[in-house]
């Protein structure tokens, strides 16, 4: 499978900048178009069609009320460059829209703040980690958020904003973009809380008696760390950046909440960097537990080499044809051989317990 | 058992920011909800039922006393829902006060200074870390604390705040805070000298004879170390913030107070980081024993092996039933192969002195 | 082969600064001198011939029209100097050029700007990374490049300059070096994706069974990504400087996009990050394949040993030829060994069975 | 041996601050208190009593003369008060005076600056480090310097202060302040000395053979200069503070020699961090030495199994008791087998010789 | 051979500030002390015998010409001492030039600014690194540099001194001053080429089939890289620091060419922290290597021992004596034990080979 720590670029390159072109996987057949129109007294959901700009257009200059439009899928570059077209988005944008392997950024422009934050799921059934990249673009009176597929990940937020007593409701289009940065961060603890799950897993496998497959596990366990990180990382510097940046579209009110998600994001952070700490100390604890069972099977080979291979020659040694040995005519030659292995095997069993081999 | 580091928070989930939901083991029964009002003339503790509202309402208004509110055990969120009420505490502290696998913070409001830190003790029976988040609510005439569950943690300092002539007494809440505090970072190194005695132990059994728990120990001891660290890294921040944040509620006269918490937080840190480095030593040391006790063991093979394949060899040689074997039938034969093997013992036996396996 | 993070500068040690000598391997016969004059409403091309003055010397002074000289080689270093006398270059920047073992940088002059950075390409023979040199002058109306090789790295920014509504051709100089700038990181993606390629392909060998050229080519990647790191990371300072430096020569208009091509570049330092992280994780599994192996191999000799040896102890003993031995005399004698013999054999697998050995 | 790097203070725990308590090893009997009082003219040395008020109470308004108090021995923590209450220093200074496991520092006070440094030695006997606390007070016209035993560390300073042509008697008491940490900080070069001394001791040992006792001897080195790092480091910033911290007791001429010990610290810090990287390097040296020894006992097990297992085999097969062996009859079936075992051993020696095992 | 990395100082111990004393090895017999005078009109170049007062007297007070005094050889106190009354060096700077093993710095006066530098050459003989402390005194009309031996590391400087049309004499001192600083790190990457040059040599021999003195080789080689590193790192400050420290002795022309050698410094630090990685990706290749020999070792003996051990049992049984043994009757016994000592053989290599251990 496709790692998910880099996306393909090829039909990029040489292209001039600005060019917008769905770079990453498909994961919806077509994009779903969902626009919220919002003021404290009334809340419009309506569907999109493919023809985006009747529609749009006379919400763009309406300031009373919010115009939120989220859009499911980023595989059709046309409906990027709509949006784009009526709200008046920067092509650098757009390009970094359809490029889904940007790392999370935010960049200011004269009439809108554009964040692009990635979202991580495990997938259910496979059990990996599943990215999407999340851009968001908050104006004056617009927010558009693009994903990349169809997903309850803004559920949640859109069931409190129906609630017309809900703080969404009374508040901006900032608080909006707040809520939904903070679904994403929360969403990370559930990924960390995996990968904590699984440290315990082979925590007990490695001292109950690790396999080969432990050692994978432990390997895949880093990489989904250090994609962890990778994603997490850069939300600091976003974070901090929305609350001292003094950027025009969010509010005063709305920066607490922000120091809240920031405060979150460290807090991921931290516990990422001590996932992947206690991962080392695992991986140290594999090697001596296969080292130690080696130690075991040599110390085996040992005790019956040792205990046996005297013996194996006493044997031998009067298995020998010449004529003339004494010891062979002797009556008691017999039993006095079988004392003296018999002494043998002993001496070495006591040797062995001492040494605390056996 | 569930690990120190990482709490559940699936509840949380979605859930509107200021949600105040109980995260975390519950350590008590009844949150027990204790009430000191104090002055430098008078102290008056009182243990407050369920409704706290009627006792404290005429307490907040009141500039001239100092009241301090303890309560202990978090896992009842109404009465943290009723404090926040009857104080005006923001939703989202409320929300960080329920939730117990906060990071170390602080957080300043208009009304008040809200700071997070983590309390760590060693459970007596099972020697585990026992980690408790303690919330201290700092406003002008009112100190909120929020502990985990009932501990003798902030008995010191109670009883110092019942002599009537200390200083606790006749300084400002902030004052008290900085007290409890400093009980707290007190108690990191308690946590640490015990790091210190197991580091000691584990060298000791090292140097002698290392068996494989050694080496869960020392993962453990990795982790707890990491843990620690987690915990009072923050306090650096925390600390400057105390002191250089131009903080309102915090008196110039208690600033030195706070500089030598900060000082105790930072040798913490400093230990705790040299505590990392001689495990990480130590982890080498057992390695290495490790690989010397293998090393003995294919010594000894090696050398029973060499002694004994050769001299089998020679018995098996003549123990060859072929009809014209001359030597045989010679009649020093037999004392021949005698010394012979006599003296491949011997030369073998002064090779290994040589190269001093044995 | 020559090491690429390595130039020998033998000759230039001692002489005086702005001494312009060659350092570096040749990669053309004779420099190519390829001249593009372009305004809005005209471009030209012209190849030049080794005399570079007549031709250049009247298009210095014009204001009018862009001019950007691109030479292709920077071997023959009468070119350079040529170059460096007719557009005003201080000699130290002449220096550098010649020296292609530099490190990306960013130096102000008065009249001109002066950044070399380094192009990443795979060669499609050995496989190896090959560097080179790209030295860029922007002055007021002339941008001067220098390449080490003819490479169609610049192509597709030379047609897109040729599309006359182009944004190039509407825009200054400092847009064209941007957009070579740009296709040059966009070049580092194409070489990280390799190196991902080869991360995968080295996963699965040592999943299945790694020989000893794993360890070679994990070697070797390493080494890659060391050079990748030590080419991409100084692009950091040179972006922002580029941005947040108030150079002259560069347009606020442009800003945006140099503040595009850093964002690229961070991404490209993280991933690099990434990757060594990763195959320092593939190190430990390869390790551990290894010494898996070697475990194998040992139970293998310690399952026959511990079998065998017993065996041909007792077949040994029943071998010797004491004249009074009564067990072979018996008639059931030969019987009972072999079940003996049986026995043993039986036991042993079942033990081994046990331990998972088998 | 209770280790140097961590000190027990359970005595200490839930005291309000300020209280003074001896914290560590008594080093001597009864603390001795020795007063220097000089001019440029004049310098009176007395040994004090144990009631200091008496003499000293005058010597503090006397602004003319300066007063150095040296007090060797802290466990007594009634001269600590009685010396705090003459010259007004807080009691958290106290505090810190009395407890000797603090993390060197520096903090002002209105009155005067209070500097904790941490010195070293080397005990002549069991070749361990000797830490001991050296806590600095500086005021106006007081210097008072508390250690925890008595020793020779400040006689140069005292013999160069008698004389009364020195730089010492005719400065200030910051560059005496100055002269006694400057004897620390040089004496941790001997302690470096020594540790790089050992280096090369092991570093001998390990290229010619080593033992077990060797990677004890790493591992000591290796805490060592752990706790080494430990009391430099924080002398960067205590270095810096008092060059570039404007405090009113450091008189501008003395700052160009303060800049010199903090120049030393650097440096000592430099080498400490070198020594370290090349101790890692000694732990791989090492390890290499003890699995290449390993390697030869394996060999040359695996020379004479290989030898004489097949050998042993061919005596065993002649050794069978069939009635009818056709070569047991043969008049040369002795001499061939003869032949046989000798081309085999011939053989496998060519074979060891070519594989450079031999 | 004492190591290169720290210098004794036994006899500075306790000595006032200021005293100057010759730490390190003595390189020459007699120091050498030239002195050039120059204008952009004329250069004089004079000897100076062991009285250096008469002749320098009267230029100290020359400001319209230059003077440089080059001291080769420091180990004779007296002469540093009168260079240093000639021209008011402060104490601390004497006691610096004496003591070689300085920490490279830079440290300003109010009448000159004093630069250490460290200059590394490799001994043709032994291949060692010989380090050389150079002290360089910038004042207003003069330069005082002191070497600890005689070398022909300035020569080239001093050539290009002797045209009079150069640029170093057409310019002021400190511009001399960068040239020698320029010719220092200019020879750094002589050295590095020397340690790349000998990882590529151990590249190969670990490829090919390390010993064990190719570890001892690493190792030096880390110890070199360290030291470099320790020598060019400083070297990062003092750039900068002359570059943007205001020094009134720097001319502002000068500062492009300071930049130049900052710019070489931070290439030869990056270069040599690649070093370092590719070794210590050297050594993992090389323990390796040798575990893989160990395994080659192991599966041999494994293989004679799986083959041989069945063998011998199966010829020990039919050496016993029993009297009622059937097979050892029958015709074809021996040719049918003939036949399974055959197919045994066969089937193990057949093993052998599948699991490619042959």
């Amino acid at each position: 499978m496709r790692s998910t720590w880099i996306k393909r670029s090829h039909e990029k390159r040489g292209k001039p900048p600005g060019t917008v072109i769905h770079v990453g996987e498909v994961h919806v057949l077509k994009p779903q178009v969902t626009c919220f129109v919002y003021s404290p007294e009334e809340l419009r959901q309506t569907q999109l069609e493919e023809n985006l700009e009747p529609f749009l257009s006379d919400h763009v200059r309406d300031d009373n009320r919010n115009t939120w439009l989220n859009i499911e899928g980023v595989n059709d570059v046309n409906i990027v460059k709509q949006v784009g077209a009526i709200f008046g988005i920067d092509s650098l944008t757009l390009e970094d829209i359809g490029d889904t392997g940007n790392r999370p950024k935010i960049v200011e422009f004269s009439n809108y703040v554009f964040i692009v934050i990635r979202s991580l799921s495990i997938d259910g059934v496979t059990g990996r980690l599943d990215p999407e990249q999340i851009s968001l673009i908050l104006g004056s009176n617009f927010l558009l958020t693009f994903c990349e597929r169809q997903s309850p990940l803004f559920d949640p937020v859109i069931q409190r904003l129906r609630l017309s007593n809900g703080r969404i409701r009374n508040s901006g289009l900032d608080y909006l973009a707040y809520s939904l940065i903070d679904v994403v961060v929360d969403n990370y603890f559930a990924v960390i809380e995996k990968a904590a799950d699984k440290i315990e897993a082979i925590e007990q496998v490695v001292t109950q008696g690790p396999s080969r497959s432990t050692l994978e596990s432990i390997y895949r366990l880093k990489k989904d760390l250090l994609f962890l990180r990778k994603s997490v990382w850069p939300l600091r510097e976003i974070g901090s950046r929305m609350i001292n940046g003094d950027i025009a579209f969010i509010n005063e009110k709305t920066k607490p909440y922000l120091r809240d998600v920031l405060d979150h994001s460290i807090h991921a952070i931290d516990t990422i960097e001590t996932c992947r700490d206690i991962v080392t100390g695992l991986m140290d604890l594999y090697l001596t537990a296969i080292s130690a069972k080696m130690n075991q099977v040599m110390k085996l080979l040992t005790i019956i080499g040792t205990i046996f291979m005297p013996l194996s020659f006493l044997a031998g040694w009067y298995g020998m044809n010449f004529k003339y040995m004494p010891e062979l005519e002797w009556k008691y030659g017999y039993p006095a051989v079988m004392l003296v292995a018999f002494v043998t095997i002993i001496s070495m069993l006591i040797v062995f317990k001492r040494r605390k081999w056996m």
